[in-house]
């Protein structure tokens, strides 16, 4: 793992005076961990038996994985199987609700060799749970319910909530969240870690890159990256850095955009604060962003995410046919992989010359280590600039409201007066025309 | 199509108000489309006989496309084939040059099947020749040159590049990229038609759609959907909000804000201005960017992008073992669909409790005419904000620098000193450590 951060516009120095407010926050941290207010720290030293068990189980008969889940819930899994799998063809994660999803997914796949994992903390998720119905109902003829039911693997709170009530009451395997993790915290734990092992990832190996990062916790400020992270996200953010831009010169680690995307926003976007974390893919968006990086306002960071092997290359041949192109000569005799690095280095030679703030995470490999690593050294840096914000970064009040109206529309129980209001709110009978 | 902006804080004076610099936004783009400086706006009128034709001949003896290009070349066949096809599982880019992209593409597909359309309107974009020259040196033992001629469809410029110099030279069938038309603009040409029409969409149809846009420029400023748009994110960007936010509610329409997200960049992400477009997915993203987007910064506005009809359905039927659950309960007899709309209804209400400015974009159906509607009306918008903005929203000179750098790496002829200022900017010999 190495970080440069030799060009974003932040120096030694500067990270050194903030060093006592860092040590600061991690005591905070540290803390909060000991009284069981949070989860998350530990999680790299829970013993996994009981997952691999599970899913010795499962594999005996199964051999494809729906995630049913959202958020938090699927992000973790989604990013370590792409990382580690590339496009797995036997994982399928439904999320959202439009009946497109569930209506694709159904012809692809042989509902007798699926395990179905159902993931949800507070097992009341909507859209989990609807989906869950909505699966269940699609399948209940071809399966039966004790068919159905020998598939699932249930993922929620240790004692409370609907899902919790079912597992104990179908005797349907199950799985926890621990009720001191959020949702955005727990890829390392079973939420992340059972479609990890299930499709074959080293789950050990990915507790153990996170040990790693764990340890560099001890380390002086300027000796330890999760601090420096720390430090150089919120100094950018009180320059000015409005958007921190993710951007991963990597296929496979594209989806880690999407897990730091939700970590980040979710937990610093509070009280008219945060930065607004975005995606983007090198170098595709070369072709669609980098204009607006280079010569749009200066208020970005951009953190570079890639590996230095990569995996498979193609040597570009000189075929007669293409002997006399101008633009196809250079290439001969380089690889697709040496043409993927140039571009890199090329927008990297761009950024300095535009002065666009950004940061280097090179990773040797993407293996099992490094993503534990990457995962608990991002979850460290966003719980810290939480401190440094003055917010709570392990919970999100502001997702409540929109669930409520939605309850209201759909005739819950204890939720007639979110209707009301909401009719009044949107200023037209959404009963009349729903859409 | 209904446009309901009575939510962005936007008041219909205030568009009355610069009503006179939209229409003179509109004559400066009519003036240019008459002296030929720009082509967009002539792309409906255009005959496709040429590409239907191509297309029958094609698809006599190939089922699949391969499509080779990447930003302004690949996206708008990708929105509208995702829009229209759904999943379509014989169509594949390859845009990206990280390596494993062609090698997980290779064991998917059967050469003799496959269709391969090269699209660059320079002929010289390097990802692009990069990824034909790799897909002809994996084809070429099996195929041979020949039979992969047969397959080939060059998209490029009439008479200017390498890729126009070898179709003509080998004879192979070539499609036009009008010299007048930038990359993000040429959806509606043979780059986006001619993938659209092998996959089985009647472009015909898409162009019409187009059409119907057009009309609209004729109308009063307050009557026309291209010009009312135009006017709401100008008057948003002035207004602080640095973030335009698109998010679709429709799995089939997600990839319309990576159109949309190129567009807005490279068109309007220049000197020092420019809102950052970012995608969002309802209703995944309601469980990661909802808290930010309520809570968090009020820098962005948001457009939330859905179709009144839903492709399918799904009943959430009462299953005995589920019917105490008080979390599955309120939902037996709604449809997943149903919950999808109730949620989009649900964060426009927190939206407005939160006072997060947004605009709401229903489409009656997705069909060919209001995809095509959709692309005219938003490059007519991005058009007019570059007029607005004062910037040039047809080039893109920012995104030279890093191309130039990575030519120099790989020893181009010519760019031998962008190599050696390329080593002092990064101030480390990539030669030795090229990662």
């Amino acid at each position: 793992m190495k970080l440069d951060f030799s060009h974003t516009n932040i120096k030694d120095e500067e990270l050194t005076k903030i060093k006592d407010i860092l040590n600061h926050a991690l005591k905070w941290l540290w803390n909060l961990s000991e009284r069981k207010v949070i989860g998350f720290l530990e999680l790299p030293f829970r013993d996994t038996e009981h997952i691999k068990r599970l899913v010795a189980d499962k594999r005996k008969e199964l051999d494809t994985l729906i995630l049913i889940g959202i958020g938090g819930s699927s992000l973790g899994a989604e990013c370590l199987i792409k990382a580690l799998k590339g496009s797995y063809e036997k994982f399928f994660v439904l999320d959202n609700v439009d009946p497109i999803k569930l209506k694709e997914i159904l012809p692809r796949i042989d509902p007798e060799k699926c395990c179905f994992n159902v993931v949800s903390k507070s097992g009341s998720t909507a859209e989990t749970i609807a989906n869950f119905i909505a699966l269940v109902s699609a399948l209940k003829e071809k399966l039966g319910w004790e068919k159905i039911k020998e598939r699932l693997v249930i993922t929620t709170d240790p004692e409370k909530g609907s899902l919790r009530e079912l597992a104990r009451k179908e005797n349907i395997a199950s799985l926890e969240v621990p009720p001191n993790v959020a949702g955005r915290y727990s890829v390392l734990s079973d939420v992340g870690l059972f479609p990890a092992a299930f499709t074959g990832i080293d789950i050990d190996k990915v507790l153990l890159g996170a040990k790693t990062a764990y340890k560099e916790l001890d380390l002086d400020v300027l000796e330890s990256k999760p601090l420096i992270l720390s430090g150089i996200y919120w100094l950018s953010y009180l320059k000015g850095k409005r958007i921190s831009v993710m951007m991963t010169y990597s296929e496979r680690l594209e989806k880690f955009s999407d897990w730091y995307r939700q970590l980040w926003a979710e937990s610093l976007g509070k009280g008219e604060k945060g930065q607004t974390p975005v995606k983007a893919i090198g170098t595709v968006d070369q072709h669609s962003q980098i204009q607006l990086y280079n010569d749009g306002p200066k208020d970005k960071i951009i953190t570079l995410l890639h590996a230095e092997e990569l995996e498979g290359d193609f040597c570009l041949e000189e075929i007669p046919a293409f002997s006399e192109l101008e633009s196809f000569k250079y290439l001969f005799g380089h690889s697709l992989g040496e043409l993927f690095k140039a571009e890199l280095l090329g927008t990297m030679g761009a950024f300095i010359k535009y002065r666009v703030p950004f940061l280097r995470l090179t990773l040797d490999r993407i293996n099992e280590e490094n993503m534990g690593w990457l995962f608990f050294t991002y979850q460290v840096a966003t719980a810290i600039n939480g401190y440094l914000y003055g917010v709570n970064p392990f919970d999100q009040p502001a997702v409540e409201e929109g669930k409520r109206f939605a309850y209201g529309i759909l005739g819950r129980q204890g939720f007639e007066e979110k209707r009301k209001e909401l009719t009044k709110l949107l200023q037209f009978d959404f009963l009349e025309s729903p859409s």
